[in-house]
């Protein structure tokens, strides 16, 4: 997470709209973030907005962080990703603008970005100075206590859209807030993770990626055991495979699938995991190698 | 449902940013329709993302081809309509790009696109031929069995946006998964239809649209009746007459209307027609002419 | 509220993509919204449509007008707020056109737009003639009796977009409906008002604005008290000072703070106010002034 040199800014082409992405805690009921979205098209008129999500448990910034990393690879190169879940809003945290090779990221420094700067490469970290950009006029004169997504993130996300350097915001930092996933434990023949996200299908995604899996079953095999298979635990109950599709299971049936985000996904063909395990985020899940020799 | 000449393909005037709209169930508290549309934005920065819809029920394919189907006909020349409710992913179904007089439809053959292709006209119908479309890096190398949202459907709806055209995407098809609305069956005197949509207001969208019923009236007059009315029959109640708009009816009282889809709508006056009556879809609604010799 | 001179419209420059922002209560489940912006892109290729919220309780007008007031002051020059949560759609309601100094209000004439209207300064309101404009081929010919949003109110924000004038829609009126937010009531040393929103994260918006609260401090001070401290009664509950932030309270604690909108906010640190205290919409709160001779 340490940052790199800034000499290279993410380039964007004048041609293409910039592309402001949002992620907040802010829900859909309220007005929040069409005010965000007023507020930066009232500076660049030709920022294209893009929602990631605004339901974001409230004040959940693991749960952010975690979306977050799962959006930006995939978005082009000079996408200004603004992300605002904020308890700490207020309060002497800091916010950030963090340069990546490919993208810039706004939001508190709180571990929100953490996790999609470390997927992205970090090239450097400003610190905003709020007062400075105050006095500077680059923030209005009065600031919330309560939304610096409006007052602060989004006006910078927009100066960022047309083109102003991170420098402008203030002072260059050695490090960030950071914000781990939760690590797997592997032991002799198995792989000890948890559920990292439960979605809205009940898929449960966990933190076993499939390098991992694929470790432990060439580990297997150097072991001397033939024919390695997959089984997961999960919730009491043991799937004895991995499913090359959700289509490849029956109804019904629960299966375990290498996900989109190449990470271990527990799902119901048909139906919701989540529910029918009765386990959420956090839940632990274990991998281990059957084999025979 | 038959393909037509293809020979004059939707026209797509340079100046005018190309529509992509998003149908999907993958609702909005994941990031998934976000990485949809950066995907897009990669290929083609120009595209303008319309959200349709994303609370679809999960992998209800009917409900989802009812909803796109209502949509199309009020959307631009040369829009290209993605939809993706794909309980079948991974599985052998295949991906389907459907031009018709007026669009581009994008997603999978399993009944989703029909209706509304139906309804524009279809010109014709090529299967997504995906390992060919890694061949020649049109699609990444590494499409995931779960989300060919991302790494199939996407890549082409932005593609299609730029000018290509749907020969590009694979093999010709004589046909398509066909997803038929249910029909209403007509006796002597009355209509008998179904609920296909309730919807946030709970007001009931049923099947029997307004040259039905107008049918119907004109058989009872041939039939030596005079001034036949509309009465209505759905959940135990019965609705003696057409109301004319919801504000005809008093505070909390049960109307039929024809709504603006021009089907027979049942709503309460101020209040949820769904919870009143406690039905949903599939529910029967007769329609009968009452009326004097 | 009177109207004024209308010599002066909203500018619009050429270059920026006029913005149309659209706030309802149709949800998101359906293709309600999406189907207002096919209808408006249809017109005007260029717009740029930005969602306010679409969740504003079925039919609740006072929710929508003070969303939409909150809105309207952070958008830039020239925007096109189009509204609708209209129970009175098909009825003898009229639609309206408002221009203001900075924008351009479109829905229903129900007290909707009244107080957006009212915090932008209102220039002129014109009524909507929906059997003219259907004549003059500026509205279809179909005109439903129950969405006026896709039929009216669309296509006129849209020609608004391109630059027709409000007079080109309908007759001058000399007002229109208004609805006033409910004023708070001064008594010697204390300020009645009430809650008139409930956000996402329980926080409780009051129309407790802080001049008033201001004006009550100093008020106490000329009679002669000394360091006046605010309190504040709700729900059973007494909040003995004003915080500075949502961090400045501990974890759980109850807090009372000036607000993004400037009006008193009662919140939880970390938690939700409206389940706390059990209250919503229209719980009376009371600011009192403790101080010592």
């Amino acid at each position: 997470m340490a940052p790199r040199s800034s000499r290279n800014p993410p380039v964007r082409s004048e041609a293409r709209p910039p592309i402001v992405t949002l992620l907040t805690d802010f829900g859909t009921q309220d007005v929040y973030v069409g005010i965000m979205k007023g507020v930066i098209l009232a500076i660049n008129p030709h920022a294209c907005l893009i929602d990631l999500t605004h339901e974001v448990g409230p004040q959940d910034v693991t749960a952010g962080a975690w979306l977050l990393r799962s959006a930006v690879p995939h978005f082009p190169t000079g996408t200004i990703h603004l992300a605002v879940v904020d308890p700490g809003v207020g309060c002497k945290r800091r916010g950030l603008v963090v340069a990546t090779r490919e993208a810039y990221l706004v939001g508190p420094d709180n571990g929100l970005l953490s996790p999609a700067a470390g997927a992205l490469g970090v090239r450097s970290v400003h610190a905003i100075d709020v007062p400075g950009l105050v006095k500077k006029r680059v923030l209005g004169h009065s600031i919330s206590q309560t939304f610096h997504g409006r007052d602060v993130f989004a006006p910078i996300a927009a100066r960022l859209s047309l083109g102003d350097s991170p420098r402008m915001f203030g002072k260059r930092l050695a490090g960030m807030v950071t914000l781990g996933l939760p690590a797997s434990i592997r032991r002799a023949g198995s792989l000890m993770g948890q559920v990292i996200h439960s979605d809205r299908f009940g898929n449960l995604i966990t933190n076993l990626a499939g390098g991992e899996i694929e470790k432990l079953r060439r580990q297997t095999l150097t072991a001397g055991f033939s024919h390695p298979e997959v089984s997961v635990s999960i919730g009491g109950a043991t799937i004895p495979r991995l499913a090359s599709a959700y289509a490849a299971a029956s109804n019904g049936e629960l299966l375990a699938i290498m996900g989109s985000w190449d990470l271990l996904e527990i799902a119901v063909r048909g139906g919701n995991a989540a529910e029918r395990l009765a386990v959420g985020r956090g839940a632990p899940v274990k991998v281990t190698m059957k084999s025979e020799r």
